[in-house]
């Protein structure tokens, strides 16, 4: 049998273009003499629909677009993940589901089982679990159909005390089709293909992998379908960070070429370049389905500011994203010059407003409340906040987003003014640790020098007073980010920190830092995520706790 | 046997505070002569510990807690409520358990069956759902003991397959213990009530229910634990919004008087009373939790932030929350008038600052780009970011958390400007409608008149340019209130809404402009939840969605 994998960008609730993409691949399907076509779970609505789920007319909606779906698949049939409503007077009242069309109507529905509910995933709070099993039959061969999640239950910690492919291997599949929207991280493409390649030895036939790609506000599918034969090589592997679309014989399952996931990338580069493509595509994308084409930034002459420039340049074209510097008296000149350098080799559009004169007014307004009280972090945050200003004048003027340019390390121990140098439509760097960001540097300038060498190298410095240097309040960055990421990614405590050999008052005043500032990061914008563990809808803390703080 | 009820306010993570009010209330119940006294659930941690509970230390605190607990059960036992590790390699790692302490020691524990993950619930999270049931027997007692949403299967939309006490029944209970954490809006003492009377009903036992007490940043527990009789009569219900501590004797369940929840509130003023005293108790535990004393607010002459600031008195003291008045050119004089009068009434300090200065020095600015572009958007938010700009520099340096006065009409169609009047530490009216808020004002006006009525009576504005009517906008707040509530609270769609009479092309404008909004909410402070239905945790939505939009 001849199938299609169709990997497609979706837009959540744009059932419009949903639906025409899907009819689109099917045509191309069809005229490429597949039998068969697959698309993503919930490819109708998008992923993840969210609380969307709740509104009957969303859901009536996803129905109506089956409907209109089936009417195509007359001589190919076409494998789409859509909710159902579950028909029992018990349990929650949707199933999230997988159509199979032929012959112009909806041939069979099968219900996902597992469920996903941790990190970014909130599945149980819509769906029932299935709990019947049964392959599907088509054109003689034997189909076992699961939904993203349900190969998952295979690792060393089972999250889930039943297995589907458990419960359909007994009626002797010939294949398994999976369908999914298993978001990006710069490990999964490695995870990923080791979990697909555990189901395919455990059950010992080929399987057909179906992801979503592209960006849903933070979260980035990076693609990469693929086929695995029934000995568990990869026979091939769809593209990252774009739609791709391409036909298997299951009668001929041969990879064209020794192929491992992440090859496209430079040798000891493949993290680094996965992440910088996941961010490209992630701001390539929240622009294009919010309709919008122009970013403006505030260049500051740090790094930060820099690599984010470099990746909307990248994304939305140099012409479409504005600089803008905006010194103080504590600018360094460098700042500046570091920064114009920058611009020229980028070809983007800048401009500069100095923040003096605001800053006197604001100065002389709060003169009869601050009297002689000495500078401090009030004066520090207070520039920050007219950055902040003066940015979202010109974006409400001219009809930019703005873009948040603070990394991960900042936002964890709240290195960063709220309403200030925090404010944004989107957060390109808010989950790369401040090491990482520098790696995005380097990376961006290997074939020649975007960012200046002296930016890359200079000691990272807010510049809000006089000599001010992050290393004064902060650990090294080096240290900062290990101790953030056993504590935020690998969820380890102050005693483990300890016994792997950090500094004990460091690690009890990081790990402090990062839960009293979780105030900040609940005003932050969304965060593009490319780690296991990101600010944002995956992490979930309560404000007013009082734990390690 | 002598039940005692503990009505406890916890602080979630703060084990050494509430391990002290635990054991002291254990203290207590034994002075008095009980034999059991009852906790809430999750009580050692807190309730909702959120994503602490995927950190190992937080768990093993949490083991601590009720070791050193139970030391003190001797001569009295104890039910208190933990999560607990899940031995089995299969399905989660935690349950959400209730300990049974006696004898010095853990005697019995029972895992929740029924794990609420709708709203503001995330237990499927992090829990395993208990499949094991079997009373407790103690001093010839049998003893059904669940947790919270383990009653709730009983409506007309079961969200479940099972009902654990229809596993339970069955061994005889002699009464059922029921341990909750069950967040407050204005419906749920009847609510409440009606759940717990149904189980009675059905079961045929008396109910001894323990409810959380306070706030846990957005979430507010109003209390309300209870003891209903097997005939379905009430015997005594605990206060709302306070601690608590009630002793009942299960061979002599009489109730003292006739009594309906809800009875302390004035005629036709329930639902008012209840949300006022909620958000008195939201602020008041926000700051006191945080361990801050003095919060600030902006005082435009409006209604919003006449009613924050009267709540904030209450709740704070009258020298504990400074009033800031900023007006600008476009400010009216009975802004000024109306507030200062306010100000008197509440007896609280005061300032003004005109911002007309800092206007002044951003237009200056700001004209090389903006040039003889007409007055616009850009302009009335630039007001409104100077107000957030001062007052979060007072707030920097002062030590005063700043007092958000958005209400939830505004914030559903985005009436309001980001990093501007959207700033602060807490938004106390988030989750109450303007038609709300006035009430809420008419309430307060009660016994005195505090807030003058002028400024409940003239036409809402947001002052930012020349003779702004917030109905030049949006429709007026008695149809805009009704097409919100059924949207938000009823998720009803644009179909229902046109049937239900409201004019097709507000409704389809009023829809649009609350589901393109969300990236305006997503960056909002947490909102103090007094509706079935409240922005933030409770209502996740895709930012860069296209549905209704």
């Amino acid at each position: 049998m001849k199938i299609a994998l169709a990997q497609i960008n979706y837009h959540i609730g744009n059932f419009e273009s949903n639906i025409e993409k899907i009819k689109s691949a099917i045509r191309q399907a069809k005229d490429a003499g597949a039998e068969l076509v697959v698309f993503a779970e919930l490819a109708v609505s998008g992923y993840p629909p969210r609380d969307f789920l709740e509104f009957d007319d969303f859901i009536n909606k996803c129905h109506i677009a089956i409907t209109d779906i089936a009417t195509k698949c007359r001589g190919i049939a076409a494998i789409v993940g859509s909710p159902t409503k579950n028909p029992d007077f018990h349990g929650k009242n949707l199933y999230n589901s997988a159509y199979f069309l032929a012959d112009g109507k909806v041939r069979n529905v099968r219900h996902k089982t597992l469920l996903p509910n941790y990190d970014v995933f909130d599945e149980y709070r819509y769906f029932e679990p299935n709990k019947k099993f049964s392959i599907i039959e088509y054109k003689g061969a034997k189909i076992a159909l699961t939904i993203c999640e349900d190969l998952w239950n295979i690792g060393n910690d089972p999250l889930y005390t039943v297995n589907p492919m458990d419960e359909l291997i007994g009626q002797e599949p010939d294949f398994m089709i999976n369908i999914a929207a298993s978001p990006f991280n710069y490990n999964q493409h490695i995870t990923r293909n080791c979990i697909l390649k555990k189901n395919v030895k455990k059950y010992g036939v080929p399987l057909f992998y179906v992801n979503h790609v592209g960006a849903q506000t933070e979260l980035l599918f990076d693609g990469g379908s693929q086929v695995i034969d029934g000995n568990g090589h990869l026979i091939g592997e769809l593209k990252y960070f774009e739609e791709d679309f391409r036909i298997f014989d299951t009668d001929n399952l041969q990879a064209d070429q020794e192929h491992k996931p992440g090859d496209n990338y430079p040798e000891g580069k493949i993290k680094i370049g996965l992440i910088h493509d996941a961010l490209v595509m992630g701001v390539k994308n929240y622009f294009q389905k919010l309709g919008f084409t122009k970013a403006i930034l505030g260049l500051s002459g740090g790094i930060d500011s820099a690599v984010t420039l470099a990746l909307a340049v990248e994304a939305l074209g140099r012409q479409n994203v504005l600089s803008v510097m905006l010194p103080s008296q504590f600018s360094s000149d460098h700042s500046i010059n570091d920064s114009e350098i920058l611009i020229k080799n980028l070809g983007s559009p800048a401009q500069i407003i100095n923040i003096e004169e605001a800053y006197t007014a604001f100065e002389h307004s709060l003169k009869p409340f601050f009297k002689d009280l000495p500078f401090g972090l009030a004066e520090e945050n207070l520039q920050a906040r007219i950055r902040g200003v003066l940015l979202m004048a010109l974006s409400n003027k001219f009809g930019y987003i703005l873009l948040n340019t603070s990394n991960k390390s900042e936002a964890a121990v709240g290195y960063g003014t709220l309403y200030g140098d925090m404010c944004g439509g989107l957060s390109l760097l808010g989950d790369v640790y401040k090491t990482e960001v520098f790696e995005l540097a380097r990376y961006i300038n290997l074939k020649e020098e975007i960012i200046p060498e002296n930016i890359i190298t200079k000691p990272p410095s807010a510049e809000l007073r006089p000599n001010q240097k992050d290393s004064d309040s902060l650990p090294e960055y080096e240290i900062l980010d290990k101790i953030l990421f056993q504590y935020i990614e690998q969820r380890q405590g102050p005693k483990e920190l300890i016994e792997m050999g950090f500094d004990e008052a460091v690690v009890r005043k990081i790990l402090k830092l990062v839960n009293t500032n979780e105030y900040k990061r609940h005003q932050t914008p969304p965060i593009l995520r490319i780690s296991t563990k990101a600010f944002g809808m995956g992490r979930r803390m309560p404000i007013v706790g009082k734990y390690l703080a």
